[in-house]
């Protein structure tokens, strides 16, 4: 019998309530023969505030063990702005050279889009996740006083934009329209811009199959809310990424249907695969949660795992509880009471 | 009598049409009395091409003399990217010290967004000028190689953020909703974030009734296509200032209606008014550019310079101009017949 140990990092805010559906649809789809462990990892703003830790060594040799992460979402008003987002959440990315940051936007029917004319939207976003301005590197000088310099330092190397680059040409390979777009800013950020389109190009070369195209960010966000169907995969830096993912989600469904995963291609350590927003204190512990991104990540992670079957179950799974919809269902609905429709669904 | 000496770059691309509408507009609203001088400067691709200049120092001293400076767009296909948008354009608001790069946005009645329901849209953001992401800092080690190492440094000083903070403040205060909205990235980029916060947050005591609140970069883009009504004043850097205009003016009726103004308020140098949009070579010299985005620059001109009468009679030219299109009208009418047409109703 086959087995599969999961780190379950359930979070603040309301992480654990979408991390218990995710559990639930995972339970559900999964193969009866195989064997669901998981080890849930008590990390976010309430370790933080009894301890003082955001990411310990020993948690992170724990988290190594396991085939995957699930988290549900990281991040409390009461602690100052930074502290888990770098301690903690990209701490993991990094350790775990969480390279490929993988975030697809897919406008499915019947949900709201702030679009009109509900343009066909189906692509996905690889965003470098282990480079460039979110490194850390960086510095504040006479901090506090009127004389105070702050840098940050985007670091990109031919190593890391190659192997992003390379995995975004093979899923724009393996999908039907076979395009692929560079977003950077090369006009103006030309060291980093270059070595970025330098590498897009000479990659490129291999797959003269996939169409590609260029786009300043600054244009790429017309398009997204202008003609978002002219998109298949995109390929960019990490703070690109970042912008265009959320604003990817605002025009597919919202925040509560954004997916992600957080992919080392080479397996060398676990990938680890969220939902795209974040900890909704605001919300959290009143079951207004809407799961479904989490429940996605989790298709996402089947699918890292070779589980294909299962992690199509899940979505269409998602996209026939979607259809059902109207504009008000998901708010009229808890969130148990959509993690159980949608195990309900998986397991049919 | 009163005279206004004016610099005009038409640039490349759509640049000279657009410019010419704008000077025809201009020309028809000022009073009688102003004596209007323009000189044009040769400057964009075609002088690079000819001589591989960008802006020589001579350009530089001359362009000083004028009152203000009017820019069509900058940039051909034909020359490596970045070579004139950081040795002309980038250059000008440097040297001259536009730290408030200012960019209205408004969804005028009748006018085409892809955004549902048509929700109000009327702010405008205060993005700096002269720092962050922009400066030019950074390199590359072993160009071209599998080992390049690429770095892009974003500065930020306490002396240039605190002036655009003051200038988005003042701004706030003189608009009915008096709300300011700082975005930033300050959960990742530490020490730029909290350089910018902090300002903001201690400047925000000297304006009590301004209400003032923070978003996140991606966050913020969310907000833009969901609910763009609450925003009024925005303050961010240079590289999050451009990529939020361009996503605004998509969502205010589009590109060529998006006019911009890079002040330097202290008047120590000439500021320059320009579209936000860029030279599309591939409509240039058809007559198909809208030049309204380039006549509204005129407005923010004319505002600078205080004429402040003949600016609101522009902008109400410009409003009844778009009521009277319908979505086909803007195509259906030259580049020069809209600009007769606003030339017309400035005047009478
Ligand atoms: C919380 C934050 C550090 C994170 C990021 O910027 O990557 C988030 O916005 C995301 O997109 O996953
Ligand atoms: C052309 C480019 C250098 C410029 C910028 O990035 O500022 C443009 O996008 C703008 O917004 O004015």
């Amino acid at each position: 019998s086959r087995s599969l140990s999961l780190a379950v990092i359930p979070g603040d805010g309301i992480g654990p309530e979408v991390v218990a559906q995710g559990l639930k649809v995972l339970t559900a789809v999964l193969p009866q023969d195989v064997k669901l462990e998981t080890t849930e990892f008590d990390l976010g703003a309430g370790r933080w505030h009894r301890t003082g830790e955001t990411l310990p060594d020993a948690d992170l040799e724990a988290l190594k063990g396991h085939d995957a992460i699930l988290l549900g979402a990281i991040g409390d008003p009461s602690v100052p702005s930074g502290v888990l987002e770098r301690g903690l959440l990209l701490k993991l990315r990094f350790a775990f050279d969480h390279y490929v940051n993988l975030r697809p936007s897919k406008l499915f029917p019947n949900t709201a889009t702030p679009l009109a004319g509900r343009p066909e939207i189906d692509f996905v976003v690889v965003r470098e996740g282990t480079e460039g301005p979110y490194t850390g590197n960086g510095g504040s000088l006479r901090t506090g006083t009127p004389a105070e310099v702050a840098t940050e330092v985007s670091l990109n190397t031919a190593y890391g934009v190659e192997r992003v680059v390379r995995d975004a040409y093979a899923r724009a390979d393996s999908r039907p329209r076979k395009k692929l777009t560079l977003v950077h800013k090369n006009n103006v950020l030309v060291y980093a811009g270059h070595l970025w389109k330098n590498i897009f190009d000479r990659v490129g070369r291999e797959y003269p199959q996939v169409t590609t195209d260029y786009l300043h960010v600054d244009a790429a966000t017309i398009f997204f809310v202008t003609q978002p169907d002219r998109f298949d995969v995109i390929v960019t830096d990490n703070l690109f990424g970042d912008i265009l993912t959320d604003l990817a989600a605002a025009v597919t469904g919202g925040i509560g249907l954004a997916a992600s995963a957080n992919i080392n291609p080479d397996r060398t350590f676990p990938s680890m695969f969220e939902p795209v927003h974040g900890s909704a204190p605001d919300i959290a512990g009143q079951g207004k949660a809407d799961p479904t991104a989490t429940v996605l990540s989790v298709a996402l992670l089947l699918r890292h795992l070779g589980f294909d079957a299962e992690a199509a179950r899940i979505e269409e799974a998602v996209a026939a509880d979607l259809a059902g919809r109207d504009g008000t269902a998901a708010s009229a609905r808890t969130t148990d009471e959509i993690g159980d429709a949608l195990a309900v669904r998986v397991a049919s």
